[in-house]
């Protein structure tokens, strides 16, 4: 009864992010993506997060190498955090490997091992030997994975949609898929995404129809933004602008990159004398202009969001503009999106978006499609992942309508160990799991403490109670003086004039005793300004008392 | 060609929130609304905004009332700030002057003179002759206003759709709109919060389908959150609650006090046995409770907050409780009401929101209600209000489709003075206008800058630089001493350290002159360690060096 499977997310089933899950053998272990979040609102100051990798660390020896289903950064943007502590071999389909080679580059880890498959590969890890079958995806080159363990068939599906006509043709991998479930499946790992929508997730190819609608009718320039991982969009955007004589314009560091590797790769296809540079745009009429850009997300320092407030040095906006928001405006963002927006339709420019256009569908699979998915593979244990809590309950409960028993459905947090064996399946503990912010260029130096701090300073400002007190007498030779960031403004308010003739008469009615320990008297001044500020002010900005001893 | 009619909204058209708008001609003036905003996430610590009142302070001798469409805190928030300098008459429907009274109770202005009126009810305010005319909303009583002016008709919708099947049967006044159009309108302005969206806005009445659904099939309680001020959303409840044999229990003080006042005015009926009181809680079956409270945005100290996080004294989850969050996910608030539903989910809720069932429906018209407003009205010059600037062109857009002129269609910023006379209407410059601030008890005390500076300060917190220098000579007696805050991890980085030496480096270096000079000291140490703590680190804490002379 040593034939224990351990399977461990360590990320991205708390969250949409963060995507990372470790599944075990005796002496062999393999990591199923690597992936990034990006922080939410309340983690002021913070770049991205990344999960703890400490339960790889500890299994290092075990660790055979990473397999990554696809490559957007909420699947690969760890990676360079782990191979920076580990050197072992990392497993992607051509694009997916290129993506990620650009970003070892930026951290000088090009020497790591990348080994490319395509789809039905199989390459064996340990006991394990995992096929990659491909699925269709907001991302070329997406693959969902088939592990044979010892002891069965363990199936995750990347993240994934059911789309009918991909652009490039490419259908998701049914037959495996069904070939799994007909001879038997011990586990399967799904998207939750969309888990709460109903109905099918539309294909692809119906942008195309909102992209031709909008060239055939629009007379100025057409501005494009949208991820730039998103080379399926770009590829429609390059065909209809080929279909209505159109040039195209790449714009921004990132989009021009990433199209660079999908066209070396032959992922992407641009005719040579329908590619353009920024230098060319004088030269061409309005109407036979397209830019493909960043920023759909009001991110401040893309190229959209220059345009959009007159920065940009080669881009004016001007009237009979056509700017397609071709993105989800992710929650979050709504405000700054709204605000960029608002910018491009005073300028003149015509904004379409999301809301008023259908110019841009979903990566992830519907309700419909997950059960279909649960259908083909009809595995014995189901774990969805991928989503927050609720995402992950609306697809059990998709799960449980197919048939799976609940008993044999798995929400499970990040860093619970699943253990499965022939007797079953159960839940076995926890292991060393949580986030870890990456700030600027450091990793990890932003604790909680730290994000609590600026929660706080960014809400009520700091006070500053200057005073030096002479050392042994405990008499105040200077101050209190008052100094203020971010609290009142102060030549219009008599506050800060009101905090220093508070602070001196406390200090009067100190005895020497606590004068000469400045400990006691940063305390008494703290908690006297506390309750000062806020019962006359509903405020409570950082205090901080410093005390000169001279 | 005295006759110029002026129309100046003073907030309302750069955003949602804040409606008021000044209608003068010669020397009469009177306001349409007075309400606030509820800030966005970057102006942290406000805890809401108002207009600038200044435009009518400066013609407070003109003013004849403020008349009030209905009882929303975006249209009604501002009126204890402007009661509070100015005391003219009020008017509005019986619940919107209730819901009133009870603020300005909060504001010790119940001395203020409020004037009931019902639709159809003609008041004359100078010149103006106005006449209240029904609407359907998501708050009771709300009215659109018919304005005689001298130099012709003046049509506002207040926020509107057009509800078929209203909960409490009262339709919107089709016939008086209708007739306003037969007889010439010169200006309508309407309502644009959904000029974004396609078709009809649904009825109020598909929430009861909703709610009788869930009601008919859940055995546990079931806790309903929505907004307080949402009477007939309420009253849908009750009476679902009534025909399912179940018990109502309102919670939350806000609740309560808008459905007493909503009952003393007969907008809502509860027989007495359905309505019980929090302590009979344990009293009931689950299968009979019913539990109607606020907190549908996620706000931390709202009731469902408390009952999320078990923190709530009476009310903790179980399994087979229902909540359903019956109300939009204002945009930007989606973070803390996903972690709300993520917490009930967990703590054994099932939990119905939005976007996966029909528990709420929108109080604005969409697209086909706003062209059928202006076929009726017919208005000779449109002004879209209610909406940023995308909603206000969309709408516009809406306005030029069913045949009104371009040039008779008018976009206008907060502040902007629209003139009308028998020659035309043009904008004819701005008044003073922008946005007060309302922070804890303070009105208007926290300035762009103080914005700036927390904004700063919860992104990369503060670093304090101490010195103690001797008067004369420049001489270092103590220091540098560095101390952070919401910066770094002070234990885990060697940063602190790092600066220290840097800061005491870059001192050395000065000459005596720079030395004896606190200002330039202080400069030098700011221009040092901006720069250092860019390039290592790509942090731009607040820098506050602090020189003690002794």
């Amino acid at each position: 009864m040593n034939k224990v499977l351990t399977v461990v997310p360590l990320g991205g089933v708390e969250e949409i992010g963060l995507n990372m899950t470790v599944i075990g053998y005796e002496n062999d272990m393999l990591v199923i993506d690597a992936g990034l979040m990006f922080p939410q609102e309340d983690m002021l100051g913070v770049d991205f997060v990344i999960p703890d990798l400490s339960y790889i660390l500890e299994n290092r020896d075990k660790i055979r190498g990473v397999v990554l289903t696809h490559g957007h950064e909420d699947h690969t943007g760890a990676l360079p955090f782990l191979l920076r502590e580990i050197d072992i071999p990392v497993y992607g389909t051509p694009l997916t490997l290129g993506l990620v080679k650009e970003k070892l580059k930026e951290h000088s880890l090009e020497d790591r091992e990348l080994i490319s498959v395509k789809p039905r590969d199989i390459i064996q890890l340990g006991v394990f030997s995992v096929e990659f079958v491909r699925v269709t995806h907001s991302i070329v080159d997406g693959v969902g994975l088939g592990i044979d363990t010892p002891i069965g068939k363990v199936v995750h599906t990347g993240d994934f949609k059911l789309d009918p006509t991909p652009v490039d043709g490419q259908l998701m991998d049914f037959h495996r898929f069904s070939e799994y479930g007909e001879n038997g499946t011990l586990l399967m790992l799904s998207d939750s995404t969309n888990a709460e929508k109903g109905g099918f997730t539309f294909s692809e190819k119906e942008v195309r129809r909102a992209f031709e609608n909008i060239f055939s009718t629009s007379k100025g320039r057409i501005i494009i933004a949208t991820f730039a991982s998103n080379i399926h969009r770009i590829q429609q955007a390059i065909d209809v602008a080929v279909k209505f004589d159109k040039k195209v314009i790449l714009c921004g560091k990132s989009i021009v990159s990433n199209a660079q590797i999908a066209l070396d790769l032959g992922y992407l296809q641009i005719p040579r004398e329908t590619w353009l540079k920024l230098d060319d745009l004088n030269k061409l009429k309005d109407s036979e202009v397209v830019i493909i850009t960043t920023g759909s997300q009001g991110e401040p320092m893309s190229v959209l969001s220059r345009i959009a407030t007159d920065e940009h040095k080669h881009i004016k906006i001007k009237d009979g503009d056509v700017v397609i928001l071709s993105a989800k405006m992710i929650p979050g963002n709504e405000h700054s999106i709204g605000r960029i927006i608002n910018h491009l339709f005073r300028r003149g420019a015509n904004v379409i978006y999301e809301k008023v256009s259908e110019v841009h569908v979903s990566g992830h699979a519907s309700k419909e499609e997950l059960k279909l998915m649960l259908n083909i593979v009809r595995p014995k244990y189901f774990i969805p992942v991928h989503g927050e809590y609720r995402h992950l309950v609306y697809h059990s409960i998709l799960a449980e309508k197919i048939g799976i028993p609940k008993e044999n459905i798995f929400i499970l947090d990040d860093g619970d160990m699943l253990e499965i064996s022939e007797e079953g399946a159960r839940k076995n503990g926890r292991v060393n799991s949580g986030r870890v912010f990456i700030d600027g260029k450091g990793v990890g130096d932003v604790k909680d403490m730290v994000l609590r701090d600026r929660r706080r300073l960014g809400q009520d400002g700091i006070l500053l109670v200057l005073i030096a007190v002479e050392n042994l007498t405990g008499k105040i030779v200077s101050g209190p003086d008052i100094i203020s960031r971010g609290f009142v403004f102060e030549e219009a308010s008599s506050v800060i004039q009101d905090v220093g003739n508070l602070v001196s008469e406390t200090l009067k009615g100190l005895d020497r005793e606590i004068m000469s320990d400045p400990s006691l008297i940063k305390a008494k001044i703290r908690s006297v300004l506390k309750k000062y500020l806020r019962n006359t002010m509903e405020k409570s900005p950082m205090i901080v008392p410093i005390i000169f001893e001279v």
